[in-house]
């Protein structure tokens, strides 16, 4: 049996999205809950350093996943079984989510027990979904080492808006020509104030770095 | 000094994206000319596969290329390097292109010097970009092996528009879980007809296959 709902999320016919997720933000503030926003191009490791983090942090705050795709269900049915209250949300085309679709999924999820940290994991694409907040507290993007350093030259906006960029699969970086020195030089162009993690979902190196981090974060929303 | 020119193009006001793009394709089968519509991923090899093809056909065909990126011109100073007449095309933040944007790019490539071959480098995005026309005779994309074999699940009409779907990265498989018979399953799938060419553009092992097939695309269009 599923152990997730699907649902179709439809896209705000309010011109006033800004306005949108600065609401779905206070609301979620009083609720104690953290939401963070992970974007990636598709085929970057969302959905395996998610799983990971689910495992890793299941005990201490009562997580909830949306996953955002096309089309298909793979994704939700992966982290339902990693130990995360999971939703899939299907966008019917779309290629980002804006803060009301993010609130329909929301709502869906939540069913009136309220979570912790709720991971958005966006439409795999650096570019349109950078352009609309969701309500997140946070912005955290995934770049795989395969797809090279140059992205930040190429895709400025997704790395403007980043809070974190977790580099994901250091593990094949001897087969790659992969600089971690110039892409930091990349990043900092675009963001001197983004956070880089380098990490390999798969063997798990890096990851402490990233759950203390993200502890922090949904402590601090907590408390303050 | 650059060999290359980049221009900023505009999204079209016209709402018949379809017909711009049949006109197009119109105006140059009456010029010999074919227009090859390249589609992927953020760091997939698009440039790398496209550099090698320009090395390989320079000789046999006269060929032009346009980068269109959000921002950066690395890509047409990599290209014109290779023995290509490169045009950069910035969409200002746009996430794909349409019929009236390639045509822009096209004229100021052309620059009264018909070309036998011309490939649009579209915007890094498996959604946005399969869903306009841009005048081209066929789409073609290249998914790397480290991007995994259940995309075609995830990104359903980019793999239904393309007539090849080339596997690069093909050298470093051994490192990654990239399974080719469940991939093509989940192509044919999504679309029975599609060409499936596995190659390492970095190796150049497989890519015969493409050139022939590239070869025979542009001899044919010139023919009939």
């Amino acid at each position: 049996m599923k152990q997730y709902r699907v649902i179709e999320v439809k896209e705000s016919v309010l011109a006033n999205n800004d306005g949108e997720a600065d609401q779905l933000r206070e609301e979620l503030k009083a609720k104690g809950t953290y939401l963070l926003n992970l974007m990636s191009s598709p085929g970057s490791g969302k959905t395996t350093t998610l799983t990971q983090t689910v495992k890793a942090l299941k005990d201490t705050f009562k997580i909830g996943v949306m996953e955002a795709d096309i089309d298909s269900d793979v994704d939700a049915d992966t982290i339902s079984q990693a130990g995360a209250r999971a939703i899939q949300l299907h966008t019917g085309g779309m290629c980002h989510l804006d803060a009301a679709m993010c609130r329909q999924g929301f709502e869906a999820l939540e069913n009136e027990d309220p979570m912790d940290l709720v991971v958005l994991e966006n439409v795999g694409n650096l570019v349109c979904p950078a352009e609309f907040d969701t309500g997140a507290v946070k912005n955290v993007m995934i770049l795989s080492v395969p797809e090279g350093d140059d992205k930040p030259l190429k895709y400025p906006l997704i790395f403007e808006t980043c809070d974190v960029v977790i580099v994901n699969k250091i593990d094949v970086a001897p087969y790659f020509t992969f600089d971690m020195d110039k892409f930091k030089q990349n990043v900092a162009m675009r963001n001197p104030n983004a956070k880089i993690i380098p990490i390999s979902a798969l063997t798990g190196e890096g990851m402490d770095e990233w759950y203390e981090w993200l502890k922090d974060q949904v402590n601090n929303w907590k408390a303050n």
